[in-house]
């Protein structure tokens, strides 16, 4: 039983149950929490595409039984047959959210497993993506408690965390990123108070965050992305803690928009603030925050709420998805080997020539 | 013919035309703009209630106007009994928004006047009243064209300049406090580009800021609060002007929620910050941003969205109104009688010991 599973009334956001796929329905909370069993590679991939799940972590786990799914009524299949399906519907999933890193990466390493694979069998082929699927979705779990632990002792007795947007439960298999330190201090019995920016546009801290720590009993209170810096001067927020798509080799870190804003005030009022990302999301290759590019999105976002127009008609918008926190902000970035701090050229680097692989 | 008229397809704020008073209703905008005759006091006490007027001086116009729609079917009133029923009416409509201090300014100016008149007809009196509300709404025109004067010259050509809430024309009955230096640049042909934070969560800046600069066919580009520290990082910002509620004697401002964060990002990014407003929000009797309480309204305003809830049902909200934003953060203050820079409490002095009343 995961520490989520312990703790939480909120069911898991993804489970495999005698051969059948659930999935939790995020576009439907917090209004409806609403379980589905996918029952075909179409419809995995219409719950990644229409961000039913969502949350690298998570999409990446879907993914992988997405392809146990899809094989599973082929077990008499020869194993040239299984594998040339097998790619095939791989390459459908691939597409269902082309810029998702943990898509793909989720994906090639079913395809390698079934490729290793040595029984003739679509039946032995088949049980042995379902066990990588399985390993895959385990090690998320893993990786969230393993991040909840290096981070738990961050959350002082008595203090105020704020956190944006949602790396949370609900972005993983397990206990989130962000959240996973919030989890483990709330498992030990410690009393604090948790503030979720609502993260305009898309409302993820209002309809995720705060809802999912509210089902797990965390003491949480919901402001707008303006208000985080009057709590900060009123001596509320001792700690912000937030997730991140990708972390540059300097330590810039990118995550959903407002972060930036975010870290700028901890900064100004001496607050710490971390970033919380298991060592995958770490990208040694990307030198720094200038080379990242930001996702530009669609007017709509910004321009409609719930469906109706609250801007002019025809009103120019901007609407970057992402912004980058430069690594002068950044206090530590909590990993499941540990927290990293400054100089981050360096102790990334080092994370990575000394740490065995997670 | 005013500056607003000459550039904007916008109706009037507030308008007097024939013996009838004219309303802006600016809680359908931007979806619809529509001019509503108000004909009895009532109706009056409504429209500030209800924010169809809003914005501390247009109410404070709306209000004076109001008592002449209260007494215009009663020139045959003996001298006491008009001025007894004005005070009557005056009491009531100073209980639409009992915190707006323009309206209880507004309403005494004009009960002085009654008073102060010596005709013994209700018709005389009726039109002293009048004479007096168009005096008053003629003064906020001209505090404002004041206001974009003076800060006129802080708009560079080619510059971006970032506005958060609605210090507009629909809050007064000229071109706005904060606007008024973009109405002005405007006018004169500078090319520039304004950016303006929705204002989460009653998207003042959406509905109205964004609504009212682009009927006046200025460049103006929408954006969600938390994305303006991201501009500001890509260079696109040079100067950031807002409104204000409240300065108090050593420079901190009060305004809406939001300020503050965009201040802190402003200083952070070597962004000139500047407040604009008339210097009868110059408020010498209070010592410092400590003292201004801070209003905390519903819940429903951060839950709700168009009407339908984006948050989960039960959970803890924080909605401060405003913030207050140190004077360590404020270049400077722009007011009718020109710009007003650090150290306040000896220039903001200054201004009232020397400086003749506007």
């Amino acid at each position: 039983m995961t520490l989520q599973a312990q703790q939480s009334s909120l069911p898991p956001t993804i489970e495999w149950r005698d051969g059948t796929l659930y999935l939790l329905d995020q576009t439907r909370l917090p209004r409806e929490c609403v379980v589905e069993a996918v029952g075909s590679v179409e419809a995995v991939w219409r719950a990644i595409h229409e961000l039913r799940v969502r949350g690298a972590p998570a999409i990446g786990v879907a993914a992988a039984y997405g392809l146990c799914v899809a094989m599973r009524h082929e077990p008499t299949d020869p194993r040239d047959t299984f594998l040339a399906r097998l790619e095939a519907h791989a390459a459908f999933l691939d597409s269902a959210r082309p810029t998702a890193v943990n898509l793909r990466w989720a994906l090639e390493r079913m395809l390698s497993r079934a490729r290793a694979e040595s029984s003739a069998t679509g039946a032995a082929l088949y049980e042995a993506l379902v066990a990588e699927a399985k390993r895959i979705h385990q090690e998320d779990i893993e990786l969230c408690a393993r991040i909840g632990e290096a981070g738990r002792a961050l959350i002082a007795p008595g203090s105020g965390v704020l956190t944006h947007c949602n790396a949370g439960a609900l972005a993983t298999a397990g206990i989130g990123t962000a959240t996973a330190p919030l989890y483990c201090a709330h498992r030990d019995g410690v009393a604090f108070r948790v503030y979720a920016d609502e993260t305009r546009p898309l409302l993820q801290g209002a309809r995720l965050t705060a809802y999912e720590l509210q089902q797990a009993g965390l003491d949480v209170t919901l402001i707008t992305d303006s208000m985080a810096p009057t709590l900060m001067a009123q001596g509320l927020i001792d700690l912000v803690i937030v997730g991140t798509d990708r972390v540059a080799a300097n330590g810039d870190v990118a995550n959903k928009i407002g972060t930036l804003g975010v870290a700028i005030a901890a900064k100004h009022f001496g607050i710490p603030f971390y970033v919380a990302c298991p060592s995958s999301t770490l990208d040694l290759r990307t030198p720094s925050g200038a080379d990242i590019v930001i996702e530009e999105r669609g007017a709509a976002e910004v321009t409609h709420l719930a469906g109706q127009r609250t801007a002019p008609e025809g009103i120019q918008v901007r609407n970057p998805a992402f912004d980058v926190t430069p690594h002068t902000l950044v206090t530590g970035i909590v990993t499941e080997r540990g927290i990293v701090r400054a100089p981050f050229e360096e102790s990334l680097a080092a994370l990575f020539a000394n740490g065995a692989a997670a």
